[in-house]
């Protein structure tokens, strides 16, 4: 049973990023293939590939696809250059609130002072790939300091995607999850289905059922019911990005769960590597929340729910004020309140 | 813009229910009918006819109905008598938790004593009109009651379906709103689509804009985000019964919907007619919470959305603890806490 997803969630080959399509599973596993920038980009918008890790590795390599569709067309000097800068920030804006997006095209555009092409194609390869190997190291790590906290039996209610799919390691939240398995302790999960896309319903289940791990999943207005019902060891959730003070952000949903958590005296853990936080912003107030399109709440599965011509309001992210997180698990170890000495 | 629904919610005629099917909104208008108890009893657990007042609407005119297959049938004396009784319990039992259900089927089964089955035809056939229109008067009197408390002009927050749809009349929660637009106040609206069977997004948003009411559905999660970043006047709901406590059983979301009004400092209205109080349970511990079929959370419109072979948990209603609501809105006027003096 316990078996990792075949297809890679994030793969770089030469000419073309391929990436598992999201939006298709459960029920299709099919690769879709990016060979220039703008369908990657695309691709980030409408979710084929998700999750702020994976983000970040899939738009590494879309650096490198872009400057190897550059030099297929001959642009050199100040042309590549400019071309290659316009790139970096299309990149950057394929998405608003995932800051290792941000992260990984800082990254890239810090090798930018290279003079040869070869040596910066050379240079941002290695650097995706780096980039993409250190996800695996850092979610291993997420995953060992996480499991540690979990008791044996555990039974655990996590939220939105965080495993193999958001990452290009073992996951974040669910990551902690597969840890605790492989050391040998009996989780149960609960999942949130995770509306409006279901990544809980459509992606975590399907994660959960392929580690072999007993999963339920619930309408996300259920969870208050569950915590308050049931015995829940902990609520593990992942993060967008969090702020100096450890204001989280993360899918729209989490708010609500860290408040009914905490009223029911469960603990609620964010994980998330050190390159999520953001010390250039002093709380959540000043995180860019991505609106989505009302589609997205009008209709599913293609079958129109609501009347036409009614509005949506659509965020896609919430944030949770440090003071209902109980922990935040790093690469580096477990953080414990207060957040603002912790992260810096 | 302002037009009731042409099609009513529950209507009698001889020998058949008439519903308008929920199921089949806000898609096609088209009505379903029952000329035998099995049918509405079906209609009833499938949703066809849902919200606490329509449900006893619609249960004491099938209990005419049941009446009438069975004079239909020859039957008098004691195995009338025996198989009235059965089918009482059957509509008694079609849902547990909204007790207008049981209240309904109780004033029907009350007026079993008359001894001629003509004289229990007539009886019958008078007192589900007489709990119809009775239903009416009372969203009336909710209404007005429940516009006073509506500042001018108005935000308000609303979950699941209680208008039109829901009763006999204007409504509950939504009839609240109806009132105030009737009255000349200037209403907006936010529906949370209310997983998993989307009555918010389909029948809320639905009525709210035949109504003329400017209205945005949200996912249920977002409405966290919603009371803490926007003004919000009000959120208002309905309930499918009440504790002698004041504990109050709803939709599902219900419960961290009031935490989260509580927390950001929104009052949080339940508007109910007083057929929705049981005396009987001191609180909400001891209602029943009907648990639904795994497959509402499975799929939608019928396109699968879990993988195969994964659980779910799926309670219909939550609890509200009586101390997270700011008030009772019933016909018989606004009730303050402590609610236990003011429902006894």
């Amino acid at each position: 049973m316990r078996q990792r997803p075949q297809i890679p969630t994030v793969e770089y080959r030469p000419g073309v990023v391929r990436l598992l399509d999201q939006t298709r599973l459960p029920l299709e596993e099919v690769v879709h293939e990016s060979r220039d920038l703008d369908t990657l980009i695309d691709a980030i918008r409408r979710l084929v590939v998700r999750g702020a890790p994976a983000i970040g590795v899939a738009a590494a390599h879309g650096a490198v696809l872009a400057l190897e569709r550059r030099l297929d067309r001959g642009e050199t000097g100040d042309l590549l250059d400019q071309g290659l800068r316009k790139d970096l920030s299309a990149l950057r804006a394929a998405r608003p609130t995932a800051v290792n997006l941000m992260w990984a095209v800082d990254r890239m555009s810090s090798l930018m002072d290279r003079t040869q092409a070869e040596e910066l194609v050379q240079a941002w390869r290695e650097e995706a790939a780096r980039i993409q190997a250190e996800d695996v190291e850092l979610c291993r790590r997420m995953g060992e300091h996480g499991a540690a906290l979990l008791p044996d039996p555990s039974v655990i209610l996590t939220h939105c995607n965080t495993g193999a799919l958001a990452t290009a390691g073992i996951g974040t939240a669910l990551g902690v999850v597969r840890a605790a398995v492989d050391a040998g302790k009996r989780v149960r999960a609960y999942a949130d289905e995770t509306r409006p896309l279901l990544q809980g319903a459509r992606l975590t289940a399907w994660e959960l059922q392929r580690m072999g791990v007993e999963v339920e999943v619930l309408a996300d207005s259920a969870a208050a019911s569950l915590l308050r019902d049931k015995k829940i060891d902990a609520v593990l959730v992942g993060s967008d990005r969090i702020a100096a003070n450890g204001d989280v952000a993360n899918k729209i949903g989490t708010y609500p769960l860290a408040v009914m958590a905490r009223r029911h005296g469960v603990p609620f853990y964010v994980v998330a590597p050190t390159s999520t936080v953001d010390l250039q912003v002093a709380n959540g107030d000043a995180i860019a929340i991505e609106s989505r399109d009302p589609s997205e709440i009008h209709s599913l599965g293609g079958v129109r729910t609501t009347p036409e011509g009614v509005g949506a309001y659509n965020p896609a992210f919430d944030l949770t004020p440090a003071e209902l997180v109980d922990a935040i698990i790093t690469e580096t170890g477990v953080l414990r309140p207060p957040y603002a000495s912790a992260l810096a």
